[in-house]
């Protein structure tokens, strides 16, 4: 193992029995601590992030949205700041007793939520990922070990050493943020591989990262992001709710993964439905591919392949098919979907209940536009990530997710007979 | 990928979606089936269990254990009968909404409890264990793939035929119950990738299966069943208490998991302690292994090395070691120990609370004896495993840890701003 990587997992090993142990308030101090110094320290966070910003220019992988990505902004590091504010004052979940029974023999067996322990994650190049993902695990009592991209070492380096001074300031043990330096893809490697140190796995970024994490890794991993989302129309829909919908499914936020990438439609509804949605997503810049029923209503639809039903766009691009009935759009979700989320337009009680009890996803939507699967459309507040796994945490995963149950139980003496 | 593997994974995918519909009568119906018809056919089964009987004593790997393991006798049938006939007794958690509430735009967001879809399970030469994995899982709605070790197959053969055909009479999905029956060994490594198709593997079985699985899996694991456990006598612990709870975690039943390997005591307990300790466990053919200071009790107390202290016997040998005050047998227990169960003997409030804080564990007990750990004494009903992993599930492993939660949001046209 990396003598960087092996230090670093020792030492949130450790650190994490300490912090376990902290006080919301001490983490919530620690929080707002670094909320302010990251204010103040502006000036530093952008000299840092230019120097990323430079490499990347002068480099071959440029493209305007990874530039995008990379950026810390003034306004950027108070949104992050701000973020931080917003998750000192969530709940802290940490100590909750979820239940508690008593047995025949006397005996009182409770739950209590506990930190997880040790969390790594492995991240792209987004700095503005560091201080969300240390809020959140810090908050939560876990120790976490970060592991951005190398392009974004300059800004990570300085976000860290601020998020170390105020864990400092407010006596939290060191080590309870760390960030793995390491530009080797072997020092990955051997996170991956640190089942010692580490209980959790998290990666965040494309599809490439995630599958690469999953094959390698043999720590725990939980699997977020990929979303292909769709809308299905029922016979039974009303119209003006079902283009409102699917516009705002599409078109709101077409980059991120709770956004609409297929719609569904009944074959009663396709004739008036199809007329009014397809010139209006045209309208808005969408490019639409579409099943032949589909292609007839627009000259501008190009026919769609099995490679779209697949396809997460994140883009301005949507799928069509007309569908025989709910079970043809159930079959289409449950076979090409991501199991991220799913939505049905219907004024029928029968027809909603059928789907909410068939699609198998972390979300699913009667009347309502997918784009509301995040933690605080949830009202959940901050999230790590959205999962698609059905493990451990499935869809939005905010505090309570970077949590786990430890059993108490109290006796007088009982023994096993 | 073998074409067994392939086709049993591809079916088992299929009926997963119609096993999770499926009433809880219906699964019901199906236990009872299954039950009967394995009283009825214990002839055929014994039968079938003395074939790979036969070999076992014919080759090479022959133990008293192992044949013990692998017997089916026809008490052991009416065994299985009669756990299924609890399992289909206890409460169906699938469809219980967990909770729901409203947001400020109307939306109600709900989640309810659904089948984890496919779960393989593999494991050792057990075939009780195919009645039982089968009897979990279907309760739950989740179809199951079973892998168990080529040296019960017939007895596997024979009992998946019960259970397919019980199935069958109760109108349930062909392919909910399948069993490998391909020998290669990369049979196994093909159900370790298939991510495609499974949602969850459980390897039940020892070190060496636990940690092949662990290390060469994409499809997410639940880790069960390693038991390092230990018991703290503190310098306040009611002495006859102290030695009843030690002997019965020591010697009711040595051979499992939640037995302890360990005992810790506190240095100002040790001459009032030890001197009972000792002759009671010595008398009942207890082979002790001491620190230097326990070591002085007895002539036959042996020192204990370092290895002893990670060692989980999981026989009639324990290691004991006297420590300085708490926080030392903390350490102990969070360094060596494999969160498992874990048991504090005081009557201080103060000792109890810290022991119950502090300790990184499953299961952490205040004056009880840590054989409690499985799932009906804790009044789960019958357990799957007992996990020592952190993600989804800790500690005993009941038909709630066999499912997910999945969001249900109802809406009324609300899009997102």
């Amino acid at each position: 193992m990396h003598a960087e990587v092996l230090a670093k997992c020792k030492q949130a090993r450790q650190a994490a029995l300490k912090l376990a142990a902290c006080s919301t308030s001490l983490k919530n101090k620690a929080l707002e601590q670094i909320a302010t110094s990251l204010e103040k320290n502006k000036k530093d966070i952008i000299e840092a992030n230019q120097l990323d910003r430079n490499r990347l220019e002068s480099g071959d992988h440029y493209t305007e949205a990874f530039y995008d990505r990379l950026l810390l902004s003034e306004a950027r590091i108070f949104e992050m700041a701000q973020g931080l504010r917003e998750i000192a004052a969530l709940n802290d979940p940490v100590g909750e007793v979820t239940g508690m029974w008593k047995r025949p023999n006397g005996l009182e067996i409770g739950q209590t939520r506990v930190p997880i322990g040790v969390i790594a994650i492995i991240y792209e190049a987004r700095p503005n990922v560091t201080i969300d993902a240390a809020g959140l695990t810090l908050k939560t009592g876990n120790t976490v070990i970060l592991r951005g991209s190398s392009e974004a070492l300059n800004s990570n380096r300085a976000l860290v050493k601020i998020i170390q001074q105020g864990l400092g300031e407010a006596g939290l043990p060191d080590g309870s943020v760390a960030l793995i330096e390491d530009a080797d893809r072997a020092a990955v490697m051997d996170l991956l591989n640190a089942n010692q140190y580490l209980d959790l796995l998290i990666p965040r970024g494309g599809p490439s990262l995630i599958n690469t994490v999953i094959n390698n890794s043999s720590v725990p991993v939980i699997q977020t992001g990929a979303g292909n989302c769709h809308t299905y129309v029922d016979y039974s829909a009303d119209l003006d709710k079902a283009v409102a919908i699917a516009v705002n499914a599409k078109v709101q936020r077409p980059g991120v993964c709770n956004a609409m990438e297929t719609l569904l439609v009944h074959k009663d509804m396709a004739d008036d439905f199809l007329p009014k949605i397809v010139p209006a997503l045209e309208k808005l810049g969408v490019e639409i591919r579409g099943c032949p029923r589909t292609v007839s209503y627009s000259s501008n639809i190009k026919p769609a392949g099995e490679e779209d039903w697949s396809t997460e766009y994140l883009d301005l691009i949507l799928a069509i098919r007309v569908v025989e009935n709910i079970d043809q759009a159930v079959e289409h979700i449950n076979s090409y979907g991501t199991g991220h989320s799913e939505a049905i337009i219907t004024d029928s009680y029968n027809q909603a209940r059928h789907f909410l009890a068939s699609v198998d996803a972390a979300a699913v939507y009667v009347n309502a536009s997918t784009r509301f699967t995040d933690g605080s459309a949830f009202g959940l507040g901050a999230e790590i990530g959205i999962s698609t796994q059905k493990l451990h945490a499935r869809g939005p995963m905010g505090l309570e997710a970077l949590t786990t149950l430890k059993y108490i139980i109290f006796g007088s003496g009982q023994i096993r007979e």
